[in-house]
């Protein structure tokens, strides 16, 4: 079985020592395996007091982050890029601190809306910097999750299938593609096929509907996602992700244009998304095993 | 929210004292409000010792069947007919002793191949049978619920538009329509508005799969089912069915048609099958809540 | 582009000179390149007439045929069987004779709801007959399609994984299996799946809605098993099915469990078909073309 | 019949003469029966010679555009709200002049990712302005569509409820929602209820895949689009929409965040369009014909 995380940011939209224990603790309370911690800002996180925490509630964590323009190591401009290549290293610090087995998220550009397609030469900056953060985080078995996105978020990683050649080019053994079903709706051809050709690449998956509000809810076409899941096997972690206003704050309400929510119960919302995840991954598994044959 | 019902037919195929109590025993025990008893054969339920093991247990029961050529009610002989009463009165006897708030299934004809159309004298006898079988019913507050099932089982009733039609020339307030998702799958255009259109006649819902296994494993767009019972604030019960000759044996599995099994643990299936219901129906509620409204 | 078919039984339920002459010229003038024609009764097919007709009007041809329980080449009993033989090559005499490219269909067994699961020795039986079958066929190019029928068609081939099995114990490089979609949606676990998994097996293709009326009318998801045949890059026939008791008369009418009519006019069904199909393969083949990459 | 339409940034991402008369040539060449002209910059189109380019095409017309930050009618700076309205004029002038029958878009604010959401003194300006925009229009029998977008092209109508509200509280005849499938698969709860539910008040629609490529081609579940327009018994226009950045060029690429192209032959890609929106809305109007009663 899959472990199954809950994006922090679901609990709080900061990381004070209360902010952290709460969120830590509710997750652990909802049975969640992991809790995906949002490092926009390295710096800001207690890394003593968040291990303590998790240890405490004996749950498993993740980062995820994505970059901004002053930090965006797919620019052309040499200094933007050593700027992000430091943020990075300082969210990978976070994740060696607090036992994270996954970095993940816009880790290959800035979180925005560009106004011009990506450039080689940024590629190739983006690729030199991922390839030394990989090295890294290979001595501390962390995974490097590139998560695709859509149009409006980045202009470099849309589909599963440029992260795939994006992981080649990085060549790293530890850098994966991170999916997330919320994106996949928006820029994938189709879904399912996205999960299957993406295959071992597969090292991370975001689980959030099509308007980031209860699973099942909106348009995403889950049981077809899950069963390419289960085709392919996979193993890694299923995180859930939704977000409101009430939660988030600005600038994030802003950067993730949050303009209406759809739930104010955040352990409700948890709780349905763990049971929706679990019951509809048993309909998937059921569903490939494979119970074609009978008389012949 | 909805009662939640099992098909005995996931636990045993006969009706003994032992199969009788291990049947209302497992659903019981895994939660279900309500065990659908068949009664193919009336007169083969011991209405006492079912009435106590029910009591004990604590749990709601309903009743189903289906007539057979020799008590078809749909046929222009009229000692069929008159067969095809009495076996209806028997079984409404057995609903009423148990304490059955519904009686459903395929009432109006046989259950079975035909190989003509039907015929109007025969639909009116029919008709007229079920007035007298409804009068009886609502003295003692028992629903009758006309199962919708496919060109296979029945040449009488095929959609939920001929059962609101079949309602509405019976005329009584307790006739229900009786809509099962796996035949749906087969025979309504769109079924969805089915279940719209038929609003408020809808009265039993079966929910089974396209291959009568694990929910969610099949063809079934049961997401789209689940938002058109919350549109129309669906309150009756919605009883899981599912079919293995293991359990069925003949000459249940001929009739049926149950060519290669989908499940052996019947428990696990139903249990997955309650959570299945319950969190895609939440997803439902949730869809359906109208959080569209914004800033305007 | 594979070649589009139509089934005769959308023009008319027998094979008269006229009948002939006009479902083999309006199939041809609505530039369909292939007419399905049903061998029910080889006998009563008119093979010079036929062969004259179909070249006069370019149009290429199948045909298809479902044994009786008189012909039953999966009965047990060695006089039935070898009924079952004879009409086999009766047909197939048929399609040598008219210059049929395949002959498919329930070859295999009964076109009936059975009572009982079948039996081993049955089945050998049917597949020893259809080794033969094949031999004979394979001197005149024609391949032999396996149909997969839902359960109450037959007892011996419900799905695709059994249909690959059957092909395999029969052992012959022109047995193939034949797809439905009206079938697939009763009997398959996942319709696409099941296309991507027969591969190159397939060797026929029925397209046919749930309900059996106009295309995209129904419950059938013809998207995602149009983007299968694009996947698994199928070459092979592509034939229309639709049935309107108007024109199928009895047996057939009775056979096929036709109770409500859902068109009366064919050509318009077959223009509207053939568009669909069209149309809908384009937008696979759009699908599956990779177009993901850009940046990276 | 809906009048069919189609996007002039198919065919080019100018207006000169050159550009006008090939997009209005090719328009007409493959049979739509409107092209949707975009006048993001009013003054730069030529009225006359579109009008008369129009008129010897023989196909009708339709305009939309979206304001920029500095004519956002949904601002609470006077000026720029103000701005807006001559924005707006100029366009309803162009309108006006090539006799468009609609004029559409993001016409109540900015067209960008906005970083605040909006603000109740800035929706009221909107209203403002809109009423007497709509009233000019309505002297021209022109229809105001607002276009409902998703979130990182606007903070006032992401829904179609929230487009309805809109629509009241300005309380002109002439105003209409504008939905577009591609904006509804990422905002709306579900597409085929918001089509319901908007009703006669939807006046204009887009139609787009989830990826902006062939319809047919992505996410977007169209058959329970079409069967929702038909159930509605929609009647006014249906355009298609597809962008590529090898004809739309800077600013438009970089405003519509368009990273990969999914075509690069237009007339193609339009041809399919047209086949496709004709053939999925007979089958929709086929599903909601309701042919479901026979016998009873």
């Amino acid at each position: 079985m899959n472990k199954l995380g809950v994006h922090a940011l679901v609990w709080t939209g900061g990381w004070s020592h209360d902010e952290a224990a709460r969120a830590i603790g509710s997750s652990a309370e909802l049975g969640f395996d992991i809790i995906e911690i949002p490092a926009l800002d390295p710096r800001g996180i207690d890394i003593e007091f968040t291990a303590k925490k998790l240890e405490e509630n004996g749950i498993g964590t993740t980062i995820s982050l994505g970059l901004d323009a002053s930090t965006d190591v797919s620019s052309t401009d040499k200094t933007i890029v050593a700027r992000g290549e430091e943020r990075l290293n300082d969210a990978l610090n976070v994740a060696i601190g607090i036992g994270a087995t996954h970095m993940c998220g816009i880790l290959y550009s800035a979180f925005q809306k560009y106004m011009e397609p990506p450039t080689e030469t940024g590629i190739a900056n983006s690729v030199e910097v991922l390839q030394r953060i990989c090295e890294t985080a290979a001595k501390h078995d962390i995974t490097i999750g590139l998560e695709v996105v859509n149009r409006y978020e980045s202009n470099v990683i849309n589909t599963a299938e440029q992260a795939v050649a994006m992981c080649r080019r990085i060549g790293a053994p530890n850098v994966k593609v991170h999916l997330d079903t919320y994106h996949m709706n928006i820029e994938e051809a189709d879904n399912a096929r996205a999960i299957r050709e993406t295959g071992d690449d597969l090292g991370y998956f975001h689980i959030g509907e099509s308007h980031r509000g209860y699973l099942g809810s909106g348009n995403v076409d889950f049981t077809k996602m899950f069963r390419a899941l289960a085709e392919i096997d996979y193993q890694h972690p299923i995180t859930f992700e939704s977000f409101s206003s009430v939660v988030t704050g600005q600038p994030l309400t802003g950067i993730l244009g949050i303009w209406r929510n759809l739930w104010d119960d955040g352990a409700d919302l948890c709780r349905h998304a763990q049971e929706y995840i679990r019951t509809e991954m048993k309909s998937a598994k059921e569903n490939v095993a494979g119970r074609g044959t009978a008389a012949v």
